[in-house]
């Protein structure tokens, strides 16, 4: 009999790396490997002990690295294959992530000129210091009415590569002059896989304003900064591939590094979002697929296009080919969950945690299950992080309204769960409004093993929730691409239909839970509109008083 | 030589009572002692188990004397003092915090067929659950345009004797029915001291609408319930006894339950907040006096009548004979501060606070004291506890703004100190633009403890600070009001001039602070109306929404 061939996909994410071993045939997961990454996420100081500013967020590349180096090989070892077997490899990373090389792909930060620079560290997803840079941007490409500025929903987002661009060079002429390429670290980890830099056609439209063929002009780049004219031609041009392409094969060195054999297709990069899609067999208009984790991305094909107020971007063939991909996302979830639980649960939930075997998060939602709606008597904003979308406002911050001295841990948990459906039911109302109608939505991502949250946001959306059939969504999508990248199939579509799983209407919606939290829906409406739509810029003033407080000290 | 007289002060808080034994000469504090309430608070359930619904706040009156035959004798002993040298019993009380009793004194709820009723027991201070009938208060008497609205800043609160008594009619009827005296429990413990009940004129005026010699009429209250029209007349209405006079003298049984002479002074009943006015010294024109603990109450003398908007009351010789006594207050500050460390601060704190031997209030204000004015990036409303002044509604609740995943339990924590700084600042404002001016803050109370409270206190509000010279400020004015009855003193303010203490401008405001400081409270001033002054009622709704989901949950 011949062998069954087999495909790897990694999928980065904001702490970690995930390898899984696909069967091709059928997408059988047969083993997969977690990777922490060393540095974690540097937002307090530099690994050199150097602090860093309010609202930064760095990593250190060869943490990317290390999970070839490690959690391939486990992944392998864990399926029990020959690795021989192995026809192909796929990413998925965070987005947008940016790394500042030279010509041959090296970090600047680890060159020890720069090694105390934090400009030339990577600069994670939710880095929220170029605020000031996307303002700019933003108010610029308005006045001008550029073209591409609708197709990001009216506002290009701090996270993304230009104004964190802009930043480098504002703030740090000398890396900027430094850096031969401005990399996604999406094509960074392909580079290091193939040796060759290859850039995806799907971050270059979501991230890096690549439409229609085209980048914003020298012009426009000159306008917000003369030094910032040739940006897109110094730094950031490169030849594209397209999703599912062959970006190379196997390099001796990653061969050496993960074990598999050199030569194999390594696929174009991509993002974790938008590979899950098609690995939840969600490539047809209207179904919206929500990848829940740290923050949650909001993916779905449109056979139009329209222009959605707030929306990270839409580009074409930006999820599978042929049809409009429109993303969407809110900047924090999970980890305004993970920073409730860390920072404002006492001892005692803890404790009898620990005593049953649960976690916390467990606990807190078996508590917070046993309420009705609205006996918390609370309501939030889900902005710890800033808001993604639809204000796309890395200024706002988290709210909680209505405690009281009865307040219980579970409660404002019970409360955040719920700001951030709210949060959800915000960007799908915009997607519908503006004639792009949401009918399903898909749940990927570690949050769909909570079954109070995806009830609450069934209820909350009015919407049935079907749930991917992978616990590793990203991380099988990106095998799906690797095994479209190594010719085992036409296209994702046909990757999808075979290697893809998802189980439709798990949660319904329960309509008196649906009137219940229609009117939690409407005060959630209020303050998100006076607090994030100008009646009231408290949270900018807030951000600036800290920002001015903290060089004070310094 | 002669011996040198004593009296004992006793102190009701909230929690516990605290007995002193003090010089008559010259107010030195020979000894104390603090015993708990056993029952403590009952805002869940009554001792037999019946769950309580939100808002309530009881508790049992036998705590109460538990205080007189504990906390007294260990004074005493403390002291190292004959009893026999003791010539008077002072005693001050929360308020309004309400006992309903039989002709005799006893407490309804130490009936067996009342045991079960939640009504037959005390009503502290902060139970908040006849909101609905101090509504119905306030509205009738802005339409009937009565006298004495005014003379309340407006607003009846619904913890005062009216509305509380309201409840008890219409939703226990078969209690209302079955009491002979609606109490304050600071004429109840004098009543258990004496034998006899003697109504005080400081709560009869400030908690019972006793204003110029009358009470609301009876067509008032006929128009609010028609079984209540009676309610002066029938529950109410008593002989008065002013400030400083003797009530009575200590009779056998009280006696033998304190181990003091039978047949010394003991002076009529008080109120905390407002006997510690001469214990500090602070009986002229514009000192104001705020009792910091767990909630926070203003009294100041006034020479002239002036309607202040949103102050809890002014009655004639309120304080001390003479003046205007003013009154304003914070229901929620030291417990607000307690509520965020029991439910809200992760284990490490404590951790370290006890590793350490110091408090995890004691931690977190260190913490909070390394920051500048503005880095927490944060605003609070402190109104966990409602808000007494100058909005007078117990339905709104409490909000932070700013929160994000850096944030950390010594941010909130400073956050919330901040909150009661402005609410205080709010107070004395509205004080000033009625024309009551406030040039001096006099503190008293266990929160003078901390000094980083005390600076921001100081920067807020832009007035130097006065700091009482005893720690225990309530017990040493019961004292001088013992003194006083005793006949040891002509009046309070030859008392208080020789038995009271107070160190002048102890902390001083610092300009740089107090102009950060205007910035922050000008988002404070913003947020208060919004969510205060009906722009987003959204507060009442979640609290509607509360008590509709608990009752069907029930």
């Amino acid at each position: 009999m011949a062998t069954d061939p087999l495909v790897v996909g990694i999928d980065f994410g904001t702490l970690s790396g995930r390898a899984v071993v696909v069967r091709v045939r059928d997408g059988a997961e047969l083993g997969s490997a977690v990777h922490e990454f060393g540095h974690g996420v540097l937002d307090r100081a530099l690994p050199g002990g150097r602090p860093l500013p309010p609202d930064w967020a760095l990593q250190v590349p060869q943490d990317y690295v290390d999970v070839l180096r490690n959690a391939v090989p486990e992944a392998i070892r864990a399926a029990g294959v020959d690795p021989a077997d192995v026809i192909g490899v796929g990413t998925d990373f965070t987005a947008c992530t940016m790394v500042p090389v030279k010509a041959d792909g090296t970090p600047l930060c680890e060159l020890p000129e720069f090694a105390d620079n934090p400009h030339a560290y990577v600069k994670l997803w939710k880095h929220h210091a170029a605020q000031g840079q996307a303002d700019r941007i933003n108010q610029l490409a308005e006045r001008r009415g550029e073209s591409w500025l609708p197709r990001y929903g009216g506002l290009i987002s701090s996270e993304w590569e230009f104004a964190k661009g802009l930043q480098v060079l504002e703030e740090a002429p000398e890396v900027y002059a430094a850096m031969d390429h401005w990399v996604e670290a999406a094509d960074w980890i392909v580079w290091q896989l193939t040796g060759t830099y290859v850039r995806n056609a799907c971050t270059a439209g979501y991230k890096g304003i690549h439409q229609d063929g085209r980048y914003p002009s020298p012009e426009f780049l000159a306008a917000l900064n003369p030094d910032f004219a040739d940006f897109v031609a110094d730094k950031l041009e490169h030849p594209l591939g397209q999703l599912g392409d062959r970006a190379g094969g196997l390099s001796e060195q990653a061969a050496a590094w993960t074990g598999l054999p050199a030569g194999i297709a390594v696929a174009v990069g991509n993002v974790d979002a938008h590979v899950t899609a098609p690995a939840a067999r969600a490539v047809e208009p209207g179904q919206m697929v929500a990848i829940m984790g740290t923050s949650t991305c909001h993916v779905m094909n449109g056979d139009v296009l329209r222009e959605v107020p707030g929306m990270c971007g839409v580009v074409e063939g930006g999820i599978v080919p042929g049809l409009w991909g429109y993303e969407a996302g809110q900047s924090g979830v999970g980890d305004i969950f993970a920073w409730f639980v860390d920072h404002q649960v006492p001892a005692e939930y803890h404790e009898r945690a620990r005593e049953r075997g649960i976690s916390v998060h467990e606990l807190l939602t078996e508590l917070a299950a046993e309420q009705a709606i609205g006996e918390h008597g609370l309501i939030a904003l889900d902005w710890h992080s800033g808001n993604r979308s639809v204000l796309v406002d890395h200024e706002l911050s988290g709210v909680v309204v209505g405690q009281t001295l009865a307040t219980r841990a579970e409660d404002t948990y019970r409360a955040l769960l719920e700001a951030t459906a709210y949060g959800t039911r915000m960007i799908i109302d915009t997607f519908t409004d503006a004639g792009v109608p949401v009918t399903e939505l898909v749940i990927a991502g570690g949050l769909l093993r909570n079954p109070l949250l995806m009830q609450i946001y069934a209820d909350v959306t009015n919407l049935p929730l079907s749930v991917i059939g992978s616990q590793q969504g990203p991380a099988l999508g990106s095998a799906l691409h690797a095994a479209v990248a190594a010719g085992a199939y036409d296209d994702i579509r046909q990757a999808a239909a075979a290697m893809g799983s998802v189980e439709r209407g798990v949660y319904q919606p329960i309509p008196e839970n649906v009137e219940a939290y229609e009117r939690l829906f409407t005060e959630y409406q209020e303050l998100h509109d006076y607090f994030g739509r100008g009646t009231n810029e408290v949270m900018h003033r807030l951000k600036a008083l800290r920002r001015e407080a903290v060089r004070g000290k310094n």
